[in-house]
C-alpha cells in the first residue's frame, strides 16, 4: 500500500545495456509513477541468467539522463550485478519494485532460464521486492515499443499499488509489431532450441562453434501458455517462482532416495 | 529401463572447470556405471547460473585422461555452453544422463539459483535427460570428496536405472568433513547473501566493490529444508522444476491484470 506524499522508488535494469532504447523507453513508461533509477549494463549482457560478477571487482559510473525524474547508471557486470549493487551502493532507500527490459526479444516459453533480464528479477525476488520483466517480442534496436506503452504502464502501476504475491515475480512478453488485443496471465510453454550451433573452420584448420537454432514450442495446442497467447497478439504475463523447488515431487522421491 | 548389454552415456560437466578435483572424483564415482565424456569450462564459471555465450564462438579441446573409460574435454565457455555443445559436437550418442560437479562449494538454499552446476543440470532437464547436480560444501579445491563416495554412486546409479519425473532435476548438497548420516530429500531454505560488497578506492580516487557477503538462513526453525538436513549431517536433496511457472499463482493475478 503506497501512502499519500510517498515517491515510490522504482530500480530499473536490462541485459541489453544503457544504450538499448528498451530501457530508456521503460523509464518513460514509469517515471510519472515515482522515483526512477536506471541501473543497468556498461555492454550488452544478453543470455546472462542470473550469472554474478564473483572474480573480479565492479565499477558505478552515473551518466548523464535527459529525462525528468530518471537518474542513469552504470555498471560493468550482469544483470544481478546491476540489481545487487544498486541496491548496497546507489539506491537511496529500498527499491518499491524492480523492473527490468523492455528486453529487445523474446523471454518467452524456456528463455525464461537463460534471459539476463529475468535473471535481474528474480534477484529483486529474493530481495523480497516486486519485480517484473518486460520483454518485446523483436530483437532489432530500432523496434517499436509505443503500442504497449499504455499496457507497460498499467502492469507497473498495478504492481507498485498492490505488490505481488510472496516468492513470486512476473515474466511479461510483448507481441511486436501490433496494438496488444489485451493481457492475459497464463503459464511458460515447454519448449527447446533445437540446431544449436554453426561450425566453421579457422584458418589453421580448427573448428569452431557460434550459438544459433531456433525455438520449438512443444505444446502448440496448449491454449493456456503464453506463446499461445502471443501469437493471438495478447501480452503474456507468466508468474515465476523465485525458489524452484518441486515441493509435488519431495514425497515420492523420497521414498526412492531417503533410503540410499 | 536401461537394457542388458547397453552402456549407459554419462556427460559429466562442472562450473569449477576442467582443472578442479571435483569433477574427476564424479567421474570416478560413477565409471563403473558407463561411459563417461567429461565436457568442462577451459577456465572457472562460478556464479555463471544457467548464462550461455551468444555473442562470441566456442572451442572444444579433447584433453588427455588417465582414466579408464573417461574422455575429457573442454569448451571455453559456460557450463550451459558445455552441455549445450556436448550434445551437439561431442557425445556419440544421447546421453542417458547428465551429472554436475562435484561442485566446490555450497549450492544449497538460494544457491541454486546463481549455481553454474545447477544451471548445467537445468540445461540437461530441458532436453529432457536425468540431470543431478552434486556439491560439496567446502570451496577448497583441496577439498576431501571421498566420505560421500558411496552416497554419489547409489543416487547416479538410482537416477541410471530409473529416471526422473519429467521435467525435474536434483540439487544434491553434500556437508563436508564427515560421513554422512544419510540422505533427505528436502525443499530448498529460504534465504539470501547479505551484506553483498566489500569497497576499495583505486589509486585515482575512483571507488570500486568486489561481491562477498553470507548466507542468511530466512527460516532456521524449518525441519524440511536442505539447510536443516545439512546441519545436522545429511545429504540434501532437492528437487528442481526446470519450469519456473507459478501455476497457483495464475488465477488470482488474472483477475488483477487480464483486464488492464
Amino acid at each position: 500500500m503506497i501512502m499519500d506524499n510517498y515517491r515510490p522508488l522504482i530500480l530499473i535494469t536490462n541485459d541489453d545495456s544503457i544504450n538499448a532504447p528498451g530501457v530508456h523507453h521503460l523509464a518513460e513508461c514509469v517515471r510519472s509513477l515515482g522515483d526512477v533509477f536506471v541501473v543497468a549494463p556498461a555492454s550488452p549482457r544478453s543470455g546472462q541468467s542470473a550469472a554474478m560478477t564473483v572474480g573480479s571487482p565492479l565499477r558505478i559510473k552515473e551518466v548523464e539522463s535527459t529525462q525528468e525524474g530518471v537518474r542513469l547508471f552504470t555498471v560493468d557486470g550482469t544483470p544481478v550485478d546491476c540489481v545487487k549493487l544498486a541496491l548496497h551502493a546507489i539506491v537511496p532507500r529500498r527499491p518499491d519494485v524492480v523492473f527490468a527490459g523492455i528486453n529487445h526479444g523474446s523471454n518467452s516459453g524456456v528463455n525464461v532460464t537463460y534471459s539476463g533480464t529475468m535473471g535481474a528479477v528474480l534477484e529483486g525476488c529474493i530481495e523480497g521486492i516486486p519485480s517484473v520483466g518486460f520483454s518485446l517480442m523483436h530483437h532489432s534496436m530500432k523496434a517499436d515499443f509505443t503500442l504497449s506503452t499504455a499496457f507497460v504502464a498499467a502492469i507497473a502501476a498495478e504492481v507498485i499499488a498492490h505488490g505481488l504475491p510472496d516468492g513470486v515475480c512476473l515474466n511479461v512478453n510483448i507481441p511486436a509489431r501490433v496494438m496488444p488485443e489485451g493481457i492475459r496471465v497464463c503459464r511458460a510453454a515447454h519448449g527447446k532450441w533445437v540446431d544449436g550451433y554453426k561450425r566453421y573452420v579457422d584458418p589453421h584448420g580448427v573448428p569452431f562453434y557460434w550459438l544459433t537454432g531456433k525455438f520449438v514450442n512443444f505444446e502448440p495446442e496448449a491454449t493456456d501458455t503464453d506463446e499461445y497467447w502471443l501469437q493471438r497478439r495478447y501480452i503474456s504475463v507468466v508468474p515465476v517462482n523465485c525458489d524452484p523447488s518441486a515441493r509435488n515431487e519431495i514425497k515420492t522421491l523420497a521414498d526412492r532416495f531417503d533410503a540410499k
